[in-house]
């Protein structure tokens, strides 16, 4: 099974496969030591860790850790990248983590995914306002775009002594028609994960979807050898769109927008993909299945906290108490709220986007953001 | 013929057969172009160049020109490097150019050259000296270290753009043992090239040794790509070392450091090679053979700037009217005289020094300079 080619990774959605091939651990067995669970353990959406109990035997004897969250600024944020932000303000709130997010401009530009570095730094700042607005704490967060910090190409090119073509080509699949840029990104990948171990000497954890995991292990490889903390995992499944394919930035239907208006939100909402049966007659008769349907499981995994109201929604869908329309609404109503509430939020954290960065930023730039 | 293999150049000094591989032109039939023609031009030192007669074109319309000449720190300079910067000086003075001269302490420090970048940095601030004593003007040169200019990481990745793996691998024959950083490297030592073009606008010339020519054509390429102008080539011979092999600083013996004690000249000047007879009377009966004489060939290139004087040195070495002996001691008077005014220089130019640079400068590197 080959999960990489031309250094980005295939979606592969087989969870116990996927486990396997990469050798992590389920989170299951560690879930009583996090405080307070967040939503996301308890659905198993963030569903397996790799030495994240090492982090927790810190946690026990009092000691802080670091996140390290990086994010590559080519489009605007959506609920799905939100959602792994949210986890990692409940890992600073909750487990006592400094959160460490490098924006990735330099990635977004090698791999073609942004027309200009220009571009993918007013991105950076875009998608830095919609992650703190989530409720960060200046004092516990440190962001810094990558081009913009010497430091990063300065340890790229220390760590790259540790590695060879080979290996980052056996580990990413490049081929001859990858750039040298897209080759040596590896390495700034990497500094960037060890930024709060090689800075500040401290245990970090690296918060993924799975597909990034080549990434973490490469870097534990180096780490070894250059005799520093290894850094852990914790993996959060592919979370579906709103049509039932991937989100994707670029097929804006398929996902909900940090920035959607809520005309927007409520347009895609009615055109999801759902469980439901050809007529009301039929819903009412044979019931929907939860199990398929793309408002169900945003409901589950986004919005509704409540257990016990999980599973009456679920009964009331499988017993045809309940038309898929009724539960567009509900969601509709939980996102335009959550919009409205983030725009707020947007609006009071923009001028203290400054406090965030180690570098200067941009005064320009800022004063564009919506 | 491949000259390039896992990024470093094989020397090779057959200069007919270098001028049709590298598809260079003659410097000759350029000669009366160029003003008061320098002794390393007239010497044919300087033998070939690639589009130079398009830079002499603006010198003729009176505009200025930029020379690029950049320097790796692995060591001290020995007199073979400072002769390239005697020429770019030449070209300060006499032609019109503004120099610029990036030190690629991440190059030296991916291909381990030296040990860490920290000493890269403090060589790049002792090799800097050692060339702005011969004599620049601040206002007409610039100086940078790789690492210290975030330009330089930015730019290098918009040139990566405009690569594959498959063209930098063909230009300079990295293998799967080559790591991520020296493969990158071909993009940083374009951003460098190419910094006079893309910051000034201005029309630019490498002087080298021929076997960085691999550099100067991938520039080239990516420059054509980019619709900048094409960065033109003036390439010089391999200088001999004292023992008749190339000179290397890791082989002290070969060459003469600018930081070199008169004691230490003196010294690997009597052990040099020569092209005498094994003793005094066959000296004085058969001759000596100036053309493959270190000594002979170091007078001619460094230091006789008489061309009826090199004349005759050579009559009367072919006639055996003069001894060995007396020409290293000859060699060893301008050596000396050379290093004792060098050392002044360099005194003189020591708190000088953060002029010639675009970025801060350690102090306390600073104060370490022999």
């Amino acid at each position: 099974m080959s999960l990489v080619e031309g250094g980005e990774v295939k979606k592969i959605t087989d969870y116990e496969k996927l486990i396997k091939y990469f050798g992590v651990s389920k989170i299951e067995p560690i879930l009583d030591r996090f405080k307070e669970p967040h939503r996301l353990l308890k659905r198993n959406i963030v569903f397996a860790h790799r030495d994240f109990d090492k982090i927790l035997d810190e946690v026990d004897k009092g000691n802080i850790f670091a996140v390290l969250s990086g994010r590559g600024p080519s489009d605007r944020m959506h609920l799905g990248h939100l959602t792994l932000y949210e986890f990692n303000l409940y890992l600073q709130k909750k487990m006592g983590a400094n959160v460490y997010i490098p924006f990735s401009d330099d990635e977004k530009y090698v791999f073609k995914k942004v027309e200009s570095l220009e571009k993918a730094k007013y991105l950076a700042l875009d998608n830095a306002l919609d992650i703190i607005a989530l409720g960060y704490d200046p004092r516990k967060t440190e962001c810094f775009i990558s081009t913009e910090l010497p430091w990063v190409y300065k340890t790229a090119i220390k760590l790259s002594r540790h590695l060879t073509y080979s290996t980052v080509k056996a580990v990413f699949g490049f081929k001859g028609e990858n750039n040298p840029g897209e080759i040596f990104y590896s390495c700034i990948q990497m500094a960037h994960i060890l930024y709060p171990i090689l800075v500040y000497n401290l245990p970090t954890v690296v918060p993924v979807a799975i597909d990034q995991d080549p990434y973490i292990r490469i870097s534990r490889d180096v780490a070894e050898k250059i005799r520093v903390f290894k850094p852990a995992g914790i993996y959060l499944k592919y979370l579906r769109g709103l049509t039932g394919e991937p989100m994707s930035s670029s097929q804006p239907e398929t996902c909900i927008f940090a920035t959607d208006s809520p005309e927007e939100a409520r347009k895609k909402i009615w055109n999801a993909f759902t469980g439901g049966q050809p007529t009301v007659k039929e819903q009412r008769e044979k019931g929907g299945n939860p199990d398929i349907c793309v408002v169900y499981e945003m409901l589950n995994i986004y919005f509704i906290e409540d257990d016990k109201e999980m599973e009456k929604l679920r009964s009331d869908c499988i017993n045809g108490n309940i038309l898929c329309g009724e539960c567009k609404l509900k969601l509709t109503d939980y996102v335009i709220k959550f919009l409205e509430k983030h725009k707020r939020e947007r609006e009071k954290y923009k001028y203290k986007l400054k406090e965030f960065f180690i570098h200067e930023i941009d005064e320009d730039l800022l004063a564009k953001l919506p």
